[in-house]
């Protein structure tokens, strides 16, 4: 059966009797805003960086990347954020203060003044908050919106106004919480985003309220804004749409505080091919999305939620047996999209076609043209199913992958050969009485014919291994001067097992290539042994280096 | 503000406008059938029984135990389930085979044999999957259907019939689906369960077929079972019951195979507290809700989900300054539901945004009643700010938190202190040539007044330094002897300042309390040097464990 099956599609009637699919609708990502407000998550700003270059590679098309003022942190971020060619770069603050005027307000002034193209300012629209946590005349929070929304307008600024608590608002007193949206859209807000701050309300009452919100506010400029306190942020969001809403916010994997925000990755897919809503990310894009799933995991340094909506690794995963059989007869029996629409794939028992297609594909990517055919590929296949089966991730860690694969075809040169190490860290008193660690490796290595033994010291273990390593390697390789390790990442994986975890390293490492252009590469390495594992990733890292510069083995 | 303030009630007011308030929904628990379906997912007997005894502790009307014939653990827990105060037992079963009579079915007869009070057989309503998966004629499925729910009920069983596929079933050949589930109801099923099996379909979908089939079969004779592909299958079964369906079936913490089955955690308090119906579990039990969902994920040696709706640790904290002294005076203002309802706590987060208002709430949650005015606070609060500019991250280390903050008031005891240690990974061949890595760690310690230098060997280095220190301790507080590490997480922080980077180790541990009861705690040590900050972690992890256990310094 071909994707354009009847029964393909059938499998989602739904998205033929629906009035609004083609509608446009805009997505809004709030990770690096309201997700870095969850519990343990601290992003630097290479971080924030790194996410909002994949969330403009994908096509979203607003960025709220923080809050100007704030912190210096998110100072940085908008000061150093590049030109990114879809998104809109999005500054986050309140409304003015009381007793101040807009103009005349510090913490406003540093959100309207940042460098971003638009603007999102909160304020209240629930009479009780207003009254009880701001404590101010109800008059004088409309003047705060009012004010604050003409201000950043006339200052050139697409604004936007979250209305804070909207539904609780809208619930407890209907006619201040319009009041309050219609005082930011007559300021000139070009969108009036709905917030169930609190996320206790269910999706009927959500689809209700924001019908009747439409009728006062055309549904095109009237956004969503959910948290899962109760598991339906997504439906929440749905319903909002199917009510007019045109802005959707969320962020990545649903990252927020308490339960969760409303969960893009799921909300896109689900948007685009079951409700024919129209996006910013064209869908030749849309496979980018598991790639982003995964980037936010690794930059949180968190294992990926396996049974994610569309992009989990279990997502499309068939058991053995009758079942399996069907999938291999037709996807559509199990399998509500096909999972290359979102990046993912099909997780069966495959010796076929299927996964050798798979692998040629990931090969062509790195530049290797293999036949389908040769034997090699399907060593390959069963090399990378092995190690994956150990702990390692591939597709977290490509340049590792690519070493891999090269290795089974055209053969990368030996730099070097490590024969053993040895490594002791000292923690003692010193002469002076001071509590002092020093750290310290020495390695036998074989470079270029000569057999060395070379010690190095370092700020820890895996600094005083890789300093040994390059004392021994830089003369005979002197490209390796401008390389150096910017993260280096930990993770204990089937701790279940007691005894037989194994601990996983990446490390990611950055140098100039030999054309000039700074580049950066992730490896990995696998062993019960934290100390293998680092060796064998710094490894894997130097080797992608010199097999890059196209460095003959010395 | 009381909890009967109008305010709170208006959190909520569509539970004030429903036609279905107080109406009577069963729940139909399947994470012993279903869920078991989950890679990675090992029942035991004694799994299954403690799980189906608290389960039943709840209210859950029924549990689906198993599929008995299918495995020895299922056989063994329909034979050894104790009887229970308030749930039913279901087997789980298919219709009989095409060619067979129901009667001489050996699997039917398994199933229908089993000691449960009621039968849950599964049959196929979509056609595609008859004619595709099943190879039979569509007629021959309606008999097959017909014949086994007729046998089951002849036999005296409750019966409940799971129609698979039936949203894509419904779609794609409306009259046959209809035909199938009616052929089942005939025969004499008590309930028809309406299974979005591959998990598509969306709530506005759900809500409008079960209105429709509602139309044939009463709604209080039909049930929903949602998969969680879009991440809709909490919104899907309540978009069901809105519909008029009056069983929802789905798993504790939403376990089941890809993106799992509908979250009954999720959805009992929101059935019940927010729309107002009945079910079996009467309010007064529903705060065992967050134990059952922990108790499962204990079982599965899962960390539970810190953001889970309702039950998280997450789920009702509260971070940021201005924000935590509203929810000090009046905690309706951010929280949707009172989080004691279903067994969770409220939780204030402390971070370098904290005022003394936080800190204070924060003590009172580890049973530390403290003075706003006292100085100590002030210092604690200083020392806590100081700390997270070096890298330490307390929202997500309680215990190393409660340490420190117990230390600046009444004095944790020392339970030993370390002189220095000296650790050793040595990479090398051994006699036979073959590639070894041996960690060995010597620590100088004081114990109860002995000076011990103590050796011992490890998986790796910090597994040698956790070995040499058990064996100083274990002598003096045998009560270490069941604690374990589980989990072992590294970071660089501000990796790019080179350097002067610092590393953080966060480490789980687990193990059965002076009490009895098995705990799980987090320690965190920050230090340039990996092995230092794995130190401390360590040394928090025991000295936590000694003070819990109401240890005194040996």
């Amino acid at each position: 059966m071909s994707p354009d099956d009847p029964h393909r599609r059938d499998a989602d009637p739904a998205r033929q009797i629906r009035a609004e699919a083609g509608a446009r609708v805009y997505l809004y990502d709030t990770t690096l805003r309201d997700g870095a407000q969850t519990q343990g998550v601290d992003f630097g700003v290479a971080d924030k960086i790194a996410i909002a270059e994949a969330l403009d590679g994908l096509g979203i098309d607003y960025i709220e990347a923080g809050w100007p003022g704030a912190n210096p942190t998110d100072d940085a971020v908008f000061e150093t954020m590049p030109k990114l060619a879809r998104s809109r770069i999005v500054s986050f603050g309140m409304t003015r203060r009381h007793g101040r005027s807009a103009a005349n307000d510090p913490s406003l002034a540093a959100v309207v003044g940042a460098r971003a193209s638009a603007v999102c300012l909160v304020g209240k629209t629930w009479d009780f908050h207003v009254d009880v946590a701001l404590g101010v005349a109800r008059d004088e929070n409309l003047a705060m919106i009012r004010d604050s929304v003409a201000h950043a307008t006339r200052q050139g600024r697409e604004v936007l106004f979250d209305a804070e608590h909207f539904f609780d608002g809208y619930a407890a007193n209907p006619d201040y919480a319009l009041g309050a949206i219609e005082a930011a859209h007559q300021a000139g807000a070009r969108w009036i985003v709905l917030c169930d701050t609190n996320g206790g309300t269910l999706p009927d009452r959500v689809e209700a309220v924001v019908r009747a919100v439409a009728a006062r506010i055309p549904g095109d400029h009237l956004g969503i804004h959910c948290h899962n306190d109760t598991e339906n942020a997504v439906a929440n969001s749905l319903a909002a749409v199917r009510a007019g809403a045109r802005m959707v916010q969320g962020t990545i994997n649903g990252l927020g505080e308490r339960c969760g925000n409303a969960n893009l990755v799921s909300l896109i897919p689900t948007l685009m091919l079951k409700m024919g809503m129209t996006t910013g990310i064209a869908p030749e894009r849309l496979p980018r999305l598991a790639e982003v799933s995964r980037l936010l995991d690794r930059r949180l340094n968190r294992a990926p939620n396996r049974h994610a909506a569309y992009v989990g690794e279990a997502a499309f995963s068939h058991k053995a047996g009758l079942h399996a059989s069907a999938v291999e007869k037709d996807p559509a029996s199990y399998e509500h999209i096909r999972p290359e629409l979102v990046g993912n794939r099909r997780h069966v028992v495959v010796s076929d076609q299927a996964g050798r297609a798979n692998m040629a594909a990931r090969l062509r990517d790195i530049g290797l043209e293999v036949d389908p055919q040769d034997k090699r590929l399907l060593r390959l296949l069963e090399d990378v199913k092995a190690k994956e089966y150990q702990g390692y991730a591939f597709d977290d860690v490509p340049a590792s992958f690519e070493l891999l694969a090269r290795r089974a075809f055209d053969a990368v040169p030996r730099y070097f050969e490590l024969d053993r190490f040895q490594i002791a860290v000292e923690h003692r008193h010193n002469a002076k009485g001071d509590l002092v660690t020093v750290s310290q490796a020495t390695i036998k290595i074989d470079v270029a014919g000569e057999h060395l033994l070379i010690a190095a010291e370092g700020n820890g273990p895996v600094d005083a291994l890789d300093a040994a390593l390059r004392k021994a390697l830089e003369p005979h390789y002197p490209a390796l001067a401008t390389m150096r390790l910017v993260d280096y990442k930990v993770r204990i994986l089937t701790p279940q097992e007691g005894t037989k975890a194994v601990t996983r390293v990446m490390i990611e490492s950055a140098g100039a290539m030999a054309g000039g252009e700074v580049r950066h590469w992730t490896t990995v390495g696998v062993s019960p042994n934290i100390m293998d594992a680092s060796f064998n990733a710094l490894e894997d890292g130097i080797t992608w280096k010199l097999f890059h510069d196209g460095a003959k083995a010395a």
